[in-house]
């Protein structure tokens, strides 16, 4: 993957974003299976912009996305996606935030060269 | 730092949120130093909520929460930051995006026991 690929090339605003920011537990049993699963599967969601993630030790914020309100809370909805967070709080997250956010505005900087 | 204190801990909605996504430069002066001094000075800005930061190898998200575009704006014009900013785009940052948005609701999971 590009470096630049690692940053979502969203739309112009608006749009909406879902920030989660997670800490872990000890747990790693299909941890990382499952992350890369809900990635995939949320990659082929209508309305699906694209998504950021990084994770530094227990601590993870993911931001994904979405062209509407409904395009998210089709997601929020899929079955398999609530089956993953129902074995998340179970196992992988010691606790964890959602906000779902309008994105009003954006911009950004290329180093040139 | 506890566990908990990493989630920054927001108010009810309706309340804004910057997402920084960064991608570094391999040039470490003074970058770890700048990053603090500008969460501290965030910090003491009227408005701020808190901040959540992570970064992965190159990669890194900090979502910062504010109680009004007023504030953010605020912060966005503070002449520090801006020097900041600035320095960012020649020396530490190869490219970034950020964007803000207006949190409409979040819900939270904390573990039992």
């Amino acid at each position: 993957m590009s470096t630049a690929g690692r940053i979502a090339d969203t739309l112009q605003p608006p749009y909406y974003a879902v920030i989660f920011t997670s800490v872990r537990t000890d747990v790693d049993a299909g941890y990382a299976e499952m992350a890369a699963h809900m990635l995939q599967l949320a990659a082929r969601q209508p309305g699906f912009l694209g998504v950021e993630s990084v994770r530094e030790g227990d601590l993870g914020i993911t931001v994904s996305y979405w062209d509407s309100a409904d395009a998210l809370q089709r997601w929020k909805q899929d079955l398999e996606h609530q089956q993953a967070q129902a074995r998340g709080r179970s196992q992988w997250y010691s606790h964890y935030k959602v906000r779902v956010a309008r994105v009003e505005r954006d911009y950004g900087f290329v180093k040139d060269g």
